[in-house]
């Protein structure tokens, strides 16, 4: 598969589905809106899917984790070794993706993109390692352009194996020491706004972790100069193997016509790589949740998204992403299940026999 | 079972199982506070139950059902016929609250608390009837003070019932046409703001009905007199069989020490009543949304109560209280399955072993 057959093959949301499921949304049995946002998403997976009563059955998160260079300049308030831990974490069901995606149904696929130690193979774990882990983005590229299409089309085929298996609807989720460094690089590079305004607190990095973390980045602008209008320049320049793996999710996600959840400040990145090298790929993404990294809302706003939880999280995982997996799910069926005015015999609205039209 | 055992039942939140909840937290493979509010949540249902490491198997919706004398005034857009005609919906799975009750492993129990019709025994129903629907509260009291504590000891005897069979959280629901009138006096009566800060488009009336809306609650309340301090009275003046059910529930779900969680504009009005006869009870409650409904941001406040949610909803029925159910689950997953980071093998904060104390 080549990446311009990958964004060329994302068409526009099904028109005829989105009405057809408003339509039905004004004939249920409740005041007509009164589900708001439940609603809108409905509608807006009825023109993703083409069915104006779609189901979702077969839940997936795709975790993916990579290693980061910029881990030397002291970005991080924990050691680079903890990405391959907590992917033996994932493995073994502990982490919080494990716990929340048990309750929401999901299944958790977790995806070695470019974690630095070799990892053993295992049940539940794809091995797509395209490095082992980036390169010092403060000091020069965090990888080459090849690696950014390679990182993009590994994602693509992960995700396409999982939606071949039956997957309705897919979330995203991140592992990798030092990633919130390179996410708010691609947030600025993409926003065009300074560095202090994207970074965060991260994990739970000190005042002077943070101030270390926004002179990377600066460096890391300065010194590679992406240019926003190219996604691949922007991921391969400030971006990692994660990140782009799940640019390459959501593309593959839209191609195939499945609604994507993007869960917080990682996954927003990727979905803003995604959205500069297809712009059509963004009526595909449902946003989960504004994370408290405080970049994250300017990442939104960027992607004209407006996120569906505000809890405070900040972890990453895909936790967020499927806690709204769950009100998409119940978004849908809602749309699907509820029955009509007419088929419950139930009075409109100032008493007319059904909802007027 | 007399009112003054069901208030004085209640008791504080368990703070031995909070701290150790919170202890907990702190060594899960996570940031210390990045699940953000699923931890406070999870540390909230602690304190209610006495269990660090709380499960929520078994979830339950109350939705109970009730006229409204004051219907006559011309304050809603649908006819008074359709609060039995929604019953009906509801025990044949076609409403709402069934698709997204389903969705979150919910049992649905409706209760008849006070419908103008006489509605059929049936599976999924408990008939509770107070009364055929309250008097016009424009024009006198909605309820005698009687029937007001009956309509308390009621739900809480329905939810009692649910705990015994069960029930580890219960969720509040509502169905009566012209309800969001009586609780949008219930919330000008207990917060003392005018009623035009209280009174919203509820089901969707139209201007002229929202100012014949407004002034009823007015003359209600002018009329009636009802008194701040005394919760029996606010519920009989301008109360409803259904509001007095719920508050029985909040009661009850308190008394019994299991979470309860409210959903919108009516619920929030029970369990202000609730909250008056029993100040101990607003430590077992969980708010599960902001409805779209103006007012119930001021009664969220008056109650101190922060919504996990903000969907712009505004059915009712327990729809917003069943998608909040789906994250306090998760919450509680979260601190009771997740590995710890001695368990998991994962480094600590700045590479030391373990969470630093």
């Amino acid at each position: 598969m080549r990446l311009e057959e990958l964004t060329q093959g994302i068409g526009r949301l099904d028109e005829a589905a989105m009405q057809t499921a408003r339509g039905r949304q004004d004939q249920l049995t409740k005041p007509r809106g009164s589900l708001g946002r439940l609603e809108e998403i409905s509608i807006q997976v009825a023109g993703i899917t083409g069915d104006p009563t779609p189901r979702l059955f077969n839940k997936v998160v795709l975790v993916m984790a990579g290693d980061h260079g910029v881990v030397e300049e002291g970005v991080s308030a924990y050691p680079a070794d903890v990405t391959a831990q907590m992917v033996l974490n994932f493995l073994r069901g502990g982490a919080a993706i494990n716990a929340l995606a048990r309750q929401a149904g999901a299944r958790v696929t977790v995806v070695d993109m470019g974690v630095a130690s070799d990892l053993a193979p295992a049940a539940g774990l794809v091995i797509r390692k395209i490095g082992g882990g980036t390169r010092n983005l403060a000091r020069g590229p965090a990888m080459s352009r090849a690696q950014a299409v390679d990182s993009i089309l590994a994602g693509a085929e992960v995700a396409g194996a999982e939606i071949e298996n039956g997957a309705d609807i897919l979330a995203t989720g991140d592992m990798g020491i030092g990633n919130t460094t390179a996410a708010a690089a691609i947030g600025a590079a993409l926003t065009g706004r300074p560095a202090e305004e994207l970074a965060g607190r991260g994990t739970g990095v000190d005042e002077a972790g943070l101030k270390r973390k926004i002179s990377a980045i600066r460096r890391g602008l300065e010194l590679n100069r992406p240019e926003a209008g190219d996604g691949l320049d922007v991921l391969s320049k400030v971006g990692g193997f994660e990140i782009g793996g799940l640019a390459g999710v959501i593309l593959a996600a839209a191609a195939h016509r499945k609604p994507v959840i993007i869960d917080g400040f990682i996954s927003t990145a990727a979905a803003m790589i995604a959205v500069t090298l297809a712009p059509a790929a963004r009526d595909y993404l449902i946003a989960a949740h504004v994370s408290a990294e405080g970049g994250h809302r300017l990442m939104l706003e960027w992607l004209r998204l407006r996120p569906l939880l505000d809890l405070e999280m900040r972890l990453g995982e895909g936790t967020g992403a499927v806690l709204a997996m769950q009100l998409v799910d119940a978004a849908c069926r809602a749309l699907t299940d509820m029955a009509t005015f007419e088929e419950a015999g139930v009075s409109g609205k100032d008493g007319k026999e059904q909802a007027e039209s």
